[in-house]
């Protein structure tokens, strides 16, 4: 077992798509990484997933591509049924990190070959698997190939769907390579296991190489514009104007307030964003006649997430009778609800770390992973690793090597675990 | 005296420029009005300046441009000194509306018209003048003709400025045939008037014809960026996070509670608005690491204006301990004083629309003029006719034609009477 392998396929794969030079400011403490721009359809993609292929055939797996593109290296088992899934995806945000998703599929690479190696006979079969399109930075479906996989997207919606250039996700498969014949079925699959870096702060802050994920958060967005009046900062009396950011404003405070008080009464992970709120024309000499505002709100405990989105629709709606401005609001996916993984899982995962005495914290993800889809078919569970600073999606995402080493090993002890179960 | 041939000039100036389609929202029960774009050094600058200087020379007057394009449309007088201007702009922002400024000139042209055809026979002279780039949306310099005229900007300054093609103001005069030889000296000149829309709602909302300008208000700009953590929406817990758009939101409402209160306290015309403000990245799920704030306060009462200055500085710092974000702000162009225009003229403007019966009411302008730079060197009044609903710089600025026709009969009268001043 070599950390070197894993560390040297991370540092290749982190070239495909390598940004040349950073557009996002982050953390002035850390070297200014260079970012990854590796969205599917991309040359970069395309590198990226050549490079697993062929690691993967290296190891002596056996590898399928489906018709969406999602990759399965195979390792037989003893039987035939009860598949166990390890994986993540290779696609990136624009300008991202090299280790969210990478470091999924490397590490179940790695893993099943360090079982194979250590001459492990696993009495179920074992999939490394690579989702297309986790990301949602090419096609406007994130999620993509899980959503097939579970019936949540069609295939031919899917193969339909049209990224920013205008091709189609048939298209850039074809172009890849990457346009396989069959299409996935779940039924002979019993449980799927991903690692992920935790793009939070917390197991950074609190030294733990090891989180245990047990619920996936739900989350919704409200996309909201208060119109006012457009008018001559310096003409109109204070009293004359419908100032729709002056409006807009009480919303930011109550979001934070809301979720803080939750958060008090409790405990739990609520998180409440504004995360896009734009004045417009936007000169400081008129006053705003509308404003673009984006809310995130995010909770495990489907009665928070409601509370949240109640009393943020709520509060927008109250500007129109304070402010005498209107107000117009959607919620582009409507509400995802939370997703609890395996409990079966979650205990594996927890009695693998004890055995091989790595520390490891039961936590919830604050963000969406291709694992939310398949825990509603299969038995899933997740394995986070440490984000420092808690940065993702940007550069300077970096994980520390000796903790992935540490989530390498209970991944592979996981999988050890589970691959015996009758 | 026929409004007919004022209003005919009026239509025939809007098309110089005229914008092929709206492009800004304003109100909804006015007619969607088409803009004009008329920026210095334009074509359809150039238009506009040779149809007022055919107009001036049918009307017999003398025309001369000095070296940064200034207009003077010359009706001697019976003494040499003395000079009475009245006058304004032709230039306009982009996409704005038909009245600002060229109703300033083409109703000095036409009282100076009537004044002739009565027979008058005026003591002092009369000019009818037309400054170059009041607006500031070709070169980065607002009220640039006035501003030389007074010596703020020397001559060489002005006529090296470049616009955003790059070209100097000396290239677009030479281009329009407005690069005149000689520097206009204000020794000879007594008096100067300024007929204006209002740019504001309080005539159109009370419904008086004619403002009375006292005072042209002081004016602050402060620029701010507050800078706090880029984080992930999801994973980033509340207690976590430097979010610089919770931390800039406080500036909206102080800045307006701090003119509100002034009001409220003095009566007086503060006011005080955050018109530009954007959150980035600019994504539902980022906790924003980054806001841009420009802030506007105007008052007439140098006091209050200092306290709307200092009071905003004082809370953007505060945000610093308040949030844990950095803040920077700059005041671009420092402070504008507020420029009192001349007892005498105004009190003369008073006397003449109580001579001929127009109703009109003493007043502040909220915006800037060429007339406050003028003012510091000549005994400068300043004429207002309603903005309907307070519209301007868009294109459905729009001036009732009863209501220019009893302005243009204030300033004639106004005209007449100073004209006849030993």
């Amino acid at each position: 077992m070599s950390l070197e392998r894993l560390k040297k396929e991370m540092v290749d794969m982190g070239e495909f798509g390598r940004d040349p030079q950073r557009r996002v400011k982050c953390h002035a403490d850390l070297d200014p990484e260079k970012g990854v721009t590796r969205p599917c359809g991309t040359d970069a993609n395309k590198k990226a997933r050549d490079y697993v292929v062929a690691r993967m055939e290296e190891a002596g797996l056996k590898v399928n591509v489906d018709k969406v593109g999602n990759i399965y290296g195979r390792l037989d088992g003893k039987k035939d049924k009860g598949v166990i899934w390890a994986g993540s995806h290779v696609d990136s945000v624009l300008n991202g990190g090299q280790f969210d998703g990478t470091l999924g599929v490397m590490t179940a690479l790695e893993a099943t070959r360090r079982l194979m190696e250590e001459g492990h006979e696993n009495y179920r079969p074992i999939e490394v698997v690579v989702y297309t399109g986790e990301e949602g930075s090419a096609f406007p479906m994130a999620l993509l190939g899980s959503s097939i996989l579970i019936g949540k997207v069609t295939y031919e919606q899917a193969l339909a769907a049209k990224n920013r250039n205008g091709e189609t996700l048939e298209d850039v498969l074809d172009r890849m390579g990457y346009k396989g014949n069959f299409e996935r079925k779940l039924d002979d699959v019993e449980y799927s296991l991903e690692l992920h870096v935790e793009q939070g702060p917390v197991l950074d802050a609190e030294g733990i190489p090891v989180g245990i994920v047990e619920n996936i958060t739900g989350l919704a967005w409200i996309l909201a514009t208060i119109e006012g009046e457009e008018n001559h900062a310096g003409t109109t009396p204070m009293k004359m104007r419908k100032d729709a950011l002056l409006a807009a404003s009480e919303i930011i405070s109550i979001v934070n307030k809301n979720a803080l008080d939750l958060l008090n009464k409790y405990g739990g992970s609520t998180v409440g964003t504004v995360g896009r709120f734009n004045a417009f024309p936007g000169a400081p000499n008129i006053v705003p006649g509308r404003v673009e505002v984006g809310i995130d709100v995010r909770d495990v405990v489907e009665k928070n997430l409601n509370f949240m989105i109640d009393e943020a629709k709520k509060a927008l709606k109250n500007l129109e009778k304070k402010y005498g401005v209107s107000v117009s609001m959607e919620m582009p996916f409507g509400v995802h609800k939370a997703a609890p993984l395996s409990p079966e899982v979650v205990d594996t995962i927890e009695k693998s770390a004890q055995e091989i005495k790595v520390t490891a914290k039961r936590m919830n993800s604050g963000a969406g992973h291709d694992s939310q889809n398949i825990a509603e078919k299969i038995k899933t569970g997740m394995i986070f690793v440490p984000s420092a600073k808690g940065i993702s999606h940007a550069p300077m995402e970096w994980t520390e090597w000796e903790d992935i080493e540490k989530g390498t090993k209970v991944l592979t002890q996981t999988l050890k675990n589970l691959s015996m179960k009758k």
